[in-house]
């Protein structure tokens, strides 16, 4: 026969088992905190009608996009989460209760050159809230509490939800007189964690055209640090030049002033005047959030406010909030750099049955005996030697062997060996699942490991 | 703006969020069914090389096949589950423990003609069981285990698992001189269920070439009924002229001696010597299934033993043994004949939290306590009138709404309504989250109607 060389294209995640496990662990625990908050599931499909997809049109996306045509149809695959989102709400806007509240954890592709930690087939992890006409700032409240829950569930504590609004730099930039220049602005200031002021500095007054005097004024203001306290009393010094500037601010206050009923620590949120999100569209709250340890990661869980959701497709003025994860990128960067927990449990099973008999009908029931109990068992059925059905147990790095032989049979008991301490107990089978279970549930153990 | 009317395209099931939730809940059953049995979750790209996954070539996929160049890059879409899992197994190899098991529920794309229910885009709920040379009969046993567990999930009892050996089938047509028509024959016996035996008969005749005599033979050979133990009686009078039949017999035996190990009733499980599946790659045991009340819709899981997974890429015998559920077409057969329980949530929150007075704080703060119970709850922060809350608690679809004013504020309660009964009870946050899980238990109701 005929042979091809078999591969995976470059630019996509392809997990080994122990590892994708380990992703399963991080999706089902983006489900829940989800779907805790009352956001419904969502599954788009991953092809579009091209036009549709690229009713905004233009620039690198249009470049990115995979399209081709079947038939007479002319196709294309997703490139994120938020154009099909606009799509659904058009499409069911009357069969849907709003605020409607999804959540969807899908891929979404890019053909983007292929380099090093760059992909083109990857999951992003998002959440939206869209109202119909309005929504209330409750719900710009409500995201960093989500996002709290999602890190903390991962096992971490050392993260920081860095929040602004861009009411308040429009406002600011107006009262300077540099609304025209209010987006060139943005995206410069943004830049300010990777170059520093000085350069920012420069690239204000040369590249934006802003004198030297509004530039200082700029960074001033950027410069506004401290508790969150600190920063808003820092802020009323502002108020009353500019309506925008005012309205913003009492969003950012009521953003701010519910994280304790939310449950959000103050160290894990900031109130930080430099982050703009480069997305034009965003025209309230908006969110970053950075790993304090590891900032080179840069923000892993970004999104803001914005107000026409659907302008494309429907004449409704629908506005939402929402964030989103690039969840590929993530696990990624965390397996690079050695974050993900070493103790996360890889193996498919927490139990492998060994029948030592040529009768296999005792290992059968005690398998399913102890699936009963919620465990997940596999039964090996080779006929090997004892030494490579153990070989087998340490490379699947399962946690428990259970043993059945003539004596244990006998005897309605099964050896369940630890397969870490080599510690070998023999047990009636409910008492197995329970010893199993419990040494399971305290190996309950964060995704991601703090140092 | 210049609006472009939303659509998706046909072929594509986009559901609303409360048949999603319902869907999800199906896949939510065959990950933990697939996982208790010690299978991997998998996940391998939606875009393959073309080269790679046409390996095989040829017929009906070449031209279903979603297939298109971006760059030098020659790109498909997979359309099945099989070949992606035989490059992978090919292409991870050495780091892969044999037996090797894995689950993979995802979406295959079929550029077929569109038609009602019919798909494009569609979910396969796949397991596989592979080894590295051999493959112990005791794993073709597990799989009706495996299938038992799955749809008595979905609240099913009246299904039947039927199952045949390729083997016995072979090892008969060469005792009958047909070895080469076999393929045909199986083909023509294939449609038994559908065209009658009469046709079949015609058939066999006319088209593969068969005398009266051979045609009867074969007739009476699946005309074989009654229960596993009469069926394996029967089919005892054939044994010692074949080795090949024998050996098929045997393996069935082996089956079926360890289903009450297994703990699948006979009454969901029966020998029937007319499956053959179509598919010319399986080499041993075969299985179909179906629902009593409903043989119109046909096999709703199916699959069987190979000899040969990844032939294309490896120069290494790789027998398996895998089942294939068509979860999109299960569920929108189900749906299209009213069998999914109407009692099934749909809901994406179980209570939805009113704030009744201005400050938020207190609603914000018992919305988490609910949280931490376990509960899904979404906070309602719109300004509107009472009795447009309760409309978007109807419309939602939630079972419980918990109000929170000043009078419950005062004393320290909330006010839990039941949206169905209508019942209003005043509880502190402890007892309404227990109040409601009590009730959200009860619900645990069958995804199948069965009536």
């Amino acid at each position: 026969m005929e042979r091809i060389k078999p591969r995976t294209l470059s630019g996509f995640m392809e997990l080994l088992p122990d590892k994708q496990i380990q992703f399963e662990r991080m999706t089902e625990i983006l489900r829940k905190t989800y779907a805790s908050y009352g956001f419904a599931p969502l599954d788009t499909p991953v092809i579009e009608d091209a036009q549709i997809l690229l009713a905004k049109g233009g620039g690198e996306t249009e470049k990115q996009i995979y399209r081709f045509t079947k038939g007479d149809s002319d196709l294309a695959l997703r490139f994120d989460l938020t154009v099909p989102l606009a799509k659904y709400v058009a499409l069911h806007y009357n069969d849907l209760a709003f605020p409607f509240r999804r959540f969807q954890i899908s891929k979404v592709y890019r053909g983007e050159r292929a380099q090093r930690g760059r992909f083109r087939e990857f999951y992003q992890a998002d959440i939206d809230i869209i109202g119909d006409g309005k929504l209330d700032i409750l719900n710009e409240a409500e995201i960093p509490a989500i996002i709290y829950k999602v890190f903390r569930g991962f096992g971490l504590s050392r993260f920081q939800i860095r929040v602004n609004n861009r009411k308040i730099l429009n406002g600011f930039y107006a009262m300077q007189g540099l609304t025209e220049q209010s987006g060139d602005i943005m995206r410069t200031v943004d830049k300010l964690d990777k170059i520093g002021a000085e350069k920012v500095k420069v690239l204000l007054t040369e590249d934006c055209g802003l004198s030297e005097a509004q530039a200082d004024e700029i960074l001033k203001f950027i410069a506004i640090t401290g508790t969150n306290a600190q920063v808003l009393e820092a802020l009323e010094c502002y108020t009353g030049r500019d309506e925008i500037f005012d309205l913003g601010l009492n969003e950012l206050k009521a953003v701010t002033s519910n994280l304790a009923a939310f449950g959000v620590p103050e160290a894990n949120f900031a109130v930080d005047l430099t982050i703009a999100r480069g997305l034009d569209y965003y025209t309230g709250t908006v969110y970053e959030t950075t790993l304090l340890d590891h900032p080179e990661i840069g923000s892993v869980c970004s999104g803001g406010r914005y107000d026409n959701l659907a302008g494309y497709y429907i004449d409704k003025p629908l506005p939402g909030v929402g964030i989103s994860i690039g969840l590929t990128r993530l696990f990624y960067v965390l397996d690079e750099q050695k974050l993900l927990n070493p103790e996360l449990p890889g193996a498919p099973a927490d139990a492998l049955v060994l029948p030592m008999t040529a009768e296999a009908a005792p290992a059968i029931a005690l398998a399913e005996q102890l699936r009963s109990a919620g465990l997940r068992v596999q039964l090996y059925g080779e006929q090997k030697k004892f030494k490579q059905k153990m070989a087998y147990a340490d490379k699947l790095g399962v946690p428990f062997a259970v043993l059945l032989g003539e004596d244990e049979i006998a005897e309605g008991k099964c050896s369940v060996k630890n397969m870490k301490t080599g510690e070998q107990v023999k047990l009636a089978p409910a008492e197995a699942a329970a010893h199993i279970l419990e040494a399971l549930t305290a190996g309950n153990v964060p995704v991601i490991l703090e140092k």
